[in-house]
């Protein structure tokens, strides 16, 4: 066995533990919560079928792959709530968790994940913008049927909603209005507080 | 809103029933049976981290779309073990399914979906039987990690993993050797009896 393979198999067992992450918001039956694995695998089933809502061209299998790999850095950094204050320092945290679990491959790999990685969270490509869109939209679309549960348990009212997912716009003003109407809907039926 | 975009939608939250099909194999960390969801996530990320030792040349990107979409039969069709006798009533229940679940999408995107399956079961294109070494792969080194307990738990020998794991070396021989690498110390180890 090459050095090489051994490196990429170390790498292949360390991310089962992202298996273990579990996230704010629930599955679509509300049975639990659902776990970064799971998320990472719908949002990649969402560009598939939703790609032709993207407002620029994009790659969309170079959307898929920053999916696939987006949320490694929080097997050391775990989740940060997309509506917790202290986003700002899990940005260093996250940083340090890339270099920790992409460090895990051979140097060329290490570069090309990595790579990938900065360029989903810098937001400066169309690829990743397109991908910040189903980020955002899958826990929105989980908690509208969920009847808002994580916004009410966090106390996350609409305009802090507003203002977190109008990043969907910047991939796609389709799927921004659909966002919005989800967003309205769920003031109306009172899932989440004005 | 659109008919067409309501369609995708609704095909959107019913694939999230996936993350309830729960298969034979457990976790790395041995903790839990891993669901389809999170096995479809796991071999994608193994295509990306392992697709230079594929035996001809493949689209990779191709090969991670079968992936994302190929267990979602499951949702209506259930599981089927690697060395259940009923493979082949699976088959049927599997394509009647697949109708069921790409049928839920707009007419030209089923066609798209259900090709790329269609592909993925045939095995007749490199894509396809790159595709499969990984869906062989992922349970082996799990039940490896995990001292053989799925083996264990249906009397499986190692003459039936060795048959059954041999189609890997028709997209890869270099993961057939590591693979039988594995084949052999869990022999050696007793994970599996001869």
């Amino acid at each position: 066995m090459t050095d090489r393979i051994q490196k990429q198999m170390a790498f292949i067992m360390e991310i089962d533990k992202v298996k273990q992450v579990f996230r704010q918001s629930k599955l679509f039956d509300k049975s639990r919560y659902e776990n970064d694995a799971e998320h990472s695998w719908h949002i990649c089933l969402m560009v598939m079928t939703l790609s032709e809502y993207a407002d620029e061209p994009v790659d969309t299998n170079r959307v898929i792959r920053m999916l696939l790999i987006h949320d490694l850095v929080e097997i050391y950094a775990g989740d940060t709530f997309l509506y917790d204050q202290s986003r700002e320092d899990a940005a260093e945290k996250e940083k340090k968790a890339a270099d920790r679990i992409f460090g895990i491959l051979p140097p060329d790999q290490f570069r090309e994940f990595r790579d990938l990685w900065d360029e989903f969270e810098a937001k400066e490509t169309p690829e990743a913008r397109f991908a910040g869109v189903f980020d955002r939209l899958e826990p929105l679309m989980q908690n509208f049927i969920n009847e808002g549960s994580a916004w009410k348990a966090h106390g996350v009212t609409a305009d802090m909603v507003r203002s977190r997912q109008k990043v969907i716009a910047d991939g796609s003003r389709k799927l921004w209005e659909y966002a919005s109407f989800i967003i309205e809907e769920s003031v109306r039926l009172e899932y989440l507080e004005e």
